[in-house]
């Protein structure tokens, strides 16, 4: 079902990564600077080692010098809070992640808040959270991120366009509201959630609705104006006898069903999921640029 | 025209103001602590001296130890960060209000990080703001936090409801945002602004208005829902030669226009501008008692 409605995250984060790679060779023949992402990954969650390991994995490719370090899962919060530190004034590290979720002892919020904000390429430090919101030079959390690389990168106007996002996550709903409000993309916006009645009447007037609450086809066809802009964030394991494994991913949106309506539309697997890393590496690739802070 | 519809801010304004006094009394005799707000005025602004003075009296009235800083327009900015760094060391200083705007030569922004956030009162810190979009402990901005207190103390329901607001301002449409997403408040938010197309097909289906974006009677009867809840943000002065200085205070909403569609209409005078001192002041009493952080 190849067709120029589908907004390809292979892609678009290929073509990223392709840019960052270049600015990233320039950068260290002219100022010899490589950029260095330092990862902390506590516990033994496998999605987490996936994720932590495709990472570091984008690191090489790019040209970037990573670091991992994998510690217990009855590791102490003092000893995240010193490794953070050491980064925090290591001059040749320019961001450091600490993957979610961490360990249930520790505290994510004080974890989070250690990071130099400086350093924050994930995004997820309040400094960096309340920047965005206020229309200033920040870290942006790397979904959000994604997504209006992929809106701009398709010529898909924004301004004046009607953006409703479902879900009010810390990492995508807000920043995504956040980020369609400031006056370069200029959308009105809102956001919907599980407390909201009657999603459709909101959804059914979306120029671009933003997918992102957990839910297995919850966006069907009959909640979709014709002509939207759909954008699926959604990332759900549903049982299906006749794949391989016996499961497989599917987004928050019908997408077969929704497609005919579309004017443009993201998949599942395929989509937004694959610019995150991108929107990661170029975060980092700014930080060592100085171009935040 | 005094009716149980009107939200009447100079009522809910010193009952709140009388119940921080009597707080900040118990405090006192318990503890020996005296909340303390030191205010920085640079520059000759009418009304930003008539604000810090309201202010000041404010917090003699309650019973807080204010000090005002009164700096010459041509004040440079490092002077000013070195108060700010002075009251950030000094115990007997629970919060720090820089009145804005600042003369021209001097960075706002610089200014506002300078504050520790932990005496941020006004809640115009980045970190104040990232906490509050993230659903965290935090100063909240005082005319946002108002608002909130005005429809909580009037029993008006908020979950689930559709607020829309217009206007994005970092001080008040894009905090009232925020605060309307976090889970004790649930509503579905939609901001709207300058750039936004027919904006009477939101603000018809708004349950609740906030009406922010500082145009004299925005807001017409036929823009408003039948029961909606009308929050009038707007101070705008106008001609009016009938008054005796030939000019009189309205707000962005027709309000006799919009009073008999209205379930609760706030008046301007006398709405929300009277409640955000005496947020400042509840503001200032939690940065005492040590209950924000």
């Amino acid at each position: 079902m190849s067709s120029d409605k589908i907004i390809d995250g292979r892609v678009l984060s290929s073509q990223i990564k392709n840019e960052i790679k270049e600015e990233t060779r320039r950068l260290y023949e002219e100022k010899g600077i490589k950029p260095g992402l330092a990862f902390i990954l506590a516990g033994e969650n496998p999605a987490s080692q996936v994720y932590v390991r495709n990472k570091g994995k984008a690191c090489e490719e790019i040209g970037f010098h990573s670091i991992t370090n994998v510690l217990p899962e009855k590791t102490e919060e003092g000893e995240i809070l010193d490794l953070i530190k050491k980064y925090n004034e290591d001059a040749g590290i320019h961001g450091i992640l600490v993957q979610l979720p961490l360990p249930k002892h520790i505290s994510e919020d004080k974890i989070i808040e250690a990071i130099d904000y400086r350093k924050d390429v994930d995004g997820f430090h309040p400094h960096n959270v309340g920047n965005l919101l206020i229309g200033r030079k920040c870290f942006i959390s790397c979904t959000p991120f994604g997504i209006i690389e992929m809106i701009k990168r398709h010529g898909i106007k924004t301004s004046g366009m009607n953006a409703v996002i479902i879900g009010r996550s810390n990492i995508v709903g807000k920043p995504m509201a956040a980020l369609f409000l400031r006056k370069d993309i200029n959308s009105t916006v809102t956001v919907c959630h599980s407390a909201t009645k009657d999603i459709k009447e909101y959804t059914l007037n979306a120029d671009i609705l933003v997918a992102a609450m957990g839910k297995p086809y919850f966006v069907k066809p009959d909640m979709v104006k014709e002509g939207a802009v759909i954008i699926d964030v959604g990332i759900n394991r549903i049982e299906d006898k006749s794949a391989p494994k016996g499961t497989r991913l599917v987004g928050d949106v019908d997408y077969d069903g929704c497609f005919d309506k579309a004017s443009k539309i993201t998949p599942v697997p395929g989509g937004v999921g694959l610019m995150t890393i991108a929107m990661l590496m170029r975060n980092t690739l700014d930080a060592a640029l100085g171009r935040i802070f």
